[in-house]
């Protein structure tokens, strides 16, 4: 939509108060008496309505935003959004007093995830999926990130990662897609973790990569996943790829893992729960975000927290997302995973917002494009019928968006 | 809508599977290719679609649920849904560190609550809570229990019953409500909580009954609120005005609040964090419902959960709500509350089913008009997209409603 001439005229929303975020700025980059210009899908101003260039309301659509609040679109920067089927026969089994070896033994658990998905076309996957796609839409996100690492094999993983893409082409979202080849183990795989490690930093790479399918590389580090030293064989094959990465790391024990993604100056480590001072201090140096998933932590009723005031101490940026999946957070609402960040990890207002915003734009690499209300980045805008920012934190189950703005419309 | 004679003709929505939760079946009263039908806004039949007496179908409308699930609509039994403004700031203050006296100093808590209603007028109480209502119908609430608590004077407590009683006409559900004088103390009462409790036994009651504003009458019995003799002192006139009763009872510390409750033969004892095994027995003695409130839990962080085994083990029924109010459960999604009990209480998928439905009904004495799928009672049903009622229970933040029927429209 952004034509080397920009031609079109601008849209404006005034009388609004504004959240920018913008970076530089304290807290939430607050602008009372805001107005935001947008001309071919890009911010061309935000800040003070009193400052606005006079030019851009010549020929401009003029929407008065009645003293709403405006922050920039939301952004769920990791999840597992392509899956198939769902897994409330386990949540209820387990709730009914079964162990995690007999919901196994009933087919549960990854497996049948994988299971379901392989046996899903592309367009069922699409379908499948856009329930849960329209739920983080009509709560203000502009911007989610897709993971495949239900297909484990060649041809599924293409086929969860084409199926993420298609989702743009049927809602107005920006979709970043995620090769999680390293997810967890295919039954075929016959416990060989080394011979799997080999076809994903191998040929699975290879094809994601020569089709352009994915914008990053992550991975399930743990021990009832891959080793630090099999992750860092399938970063060396990303990374000389020219494919940034990023690791699910330290959630159930420390091996390292976020020590281990900073070395390769991963975009992100997420889940975190384990991490010690050494794993903070080299995220810190390397700019790698801490992505902080309450959701899982909830749902899987874990006790250890992320060390946030770690994060905090040695300046460790931080980003909130969902971790929608089916097996340890089915959760589709970014708005609720906030209160949960500041309910279960006492995350402070300013650091949820951030969090669902300028540091989840951080985290996917897309910082430059949207994140905050700043010319020249997309113009993602979420429009809020709230008194103060504060209400996105506080309430559960209660979605105020009144409007939302997917790169100028 | 019920007329001596029925005459009109009957809505039939058949092919869909049933969770009738009626008493004496067991489990969910699961119906496999099922049908309802009602005429006049009560079921006429809930059974096998192959049972259902013919006659019932002719002239019928006829609903094809294509195999979707029904359950009775479901019943929010506990909230304190008609309150104005919220208190996100002090949510806010508390995660940046200030301590509960800080708070309090900047005009927090519960005052701040009474202060904002007071000053709002019938009219805008019902406009702010129509939000919240309309939430919980969106999820198929067809039953919602409304208490007062935050007007603590004549005036203000009656404005705040009748607001709840005005949801119903602006709105299709079933409201009832509770007077809920004895919540706390109103800064005007200067520390005297025997006076104050004389004020709520005396002339408050007085007028509550006289103007049919309650269907029943609540408090909270803890060290911050009211005393067990100060609670008896409410519940006596109560029971001399035949108004049901219902208490806060045990959520912080062990007053014997439960044992209170039921010695009153209440319809429910709500909380119960710290009951013990007498008030478990003495519940079930009474019949008196423990309502678990798992929002509140979740929001003030508590770490006591309720003795569900001791409820199970004596035979207390339990119903679940989600305790909307300002203060400490910001919370207007009775899917998600079903997701936290058993998440945090490990309630099972049935018991957070029932406790949302059939319990709910019983805590306040509605079982014979809702809360099941049987004929000779209103035609109150959800109609879900859902594959296995445990999906109810098991996503966090999306809403599978298909429709919503309350009194067979
Ligand atoms: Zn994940
Ligand atoms: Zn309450």
């Amino acid at each position: 939509m952004v034509g080397a001439q920009s031609t079109g005229s601008a849209r404006v929303w005034r009388n609004a108060r504004l959240a920018t975020l913008a970076e530089g700025t304290s807290g939430l980059g607050v602008v009372e008496a805001g107005a935001v210009a947008a001309r071919d899908g890009r911010i061309v101003y935000a800040g003070p309505e009193a400052d606005m260039p006079a030019g851009l309301l010549s020929g401009a659509e003029v929407v008065d935003c009645q003293g709403r609040w405006i922050t920039p679109g939301l952004i769920d920067c990791h999840t597992h959004l392509v899956h198939a089927g769902n897994r409330a026969n386990e949540f209820e089994m387990r709730l009914a007093g079964a162990t995690y070896e007999e919901v196994a033994r009933a087919g549960g658990g990854i497996v049948s995830s994988v299971k379901s998905l392989r046996a899903a076309s592309e367009a069922e996957l699409v379908a499948q999926t856009l329930p849960r796609l329209d739920v983080l839409i009509a709560e203000g996100v502009t911007t989610v990130e897709v993971k495949s690492g239900y297909g484990l094999d060649l041809d599924n993983e293409a086929k969860s990662l084409r199926a993420a893409r298609q989702l743009a082409g049927v809602r107005p979202v920006t979709v970043r897609t995620t090769f999680l080849g390293a997810h967890a183990l295919p039954p075929e795989a016959n416990g060989d973790k080394d011979a799997y490690t080999d076809l994903v930093a191998g040929p699975m790479l290879a094809r994601v990569a020569d089709e352009g399918l994915a914008d990053a590389v992550d991975g399930f580090c743990e021990g009832i996943a891959f080793s630090p030293s099999q992750m860092a064989r399938v970063f060396d094959a990303a990374t000389a790829r020219g494919l940034p990465v990023k690791l699910h790391a330290d959630q159930l024990s420390n091996l390292g893992g976020a020590a281990l993604a900073a070395s390769y100056g991963a975009l992100s480590a997420d889940h975190l729960e384990y991490t010690n001072e050494a794993g903070a201090i080299a995220m810190a140096k390397a700019g790698t975000v801490a992505v902080i998933l309450p959701g899982a932590f909830y749902f899987i009723r874990e006790t250890k927290k992320p060390p946030l005031d770690l994060f905090r101490q040695h300046g460790v940026k931080m980003a909130v997302a969902t971790d929608n999946n089916p097996g340890t957070s089915p959760l589709t609402s970014l708005l609720l995973t906030m209160n949960m960040a500041a309910t279960l990890f006492a995350m402070t207002v300013e650091e949820c917002i951030s969090g669902t915003t300028r540091e989840a734009a951080r985290a996917l690499g897309l910082l430059a494009e949207t994140g905050t209300l700043e010319a020249g980045k997309w113009a993602d805008l979420a429009i809020w019928d709230i008194e103060s920012p504060a209400e996105l934190v506080y309430r559960m189950g209660f979605n105020p968006l009144h409007a939302r703005i997917w790169r100028g419309k």
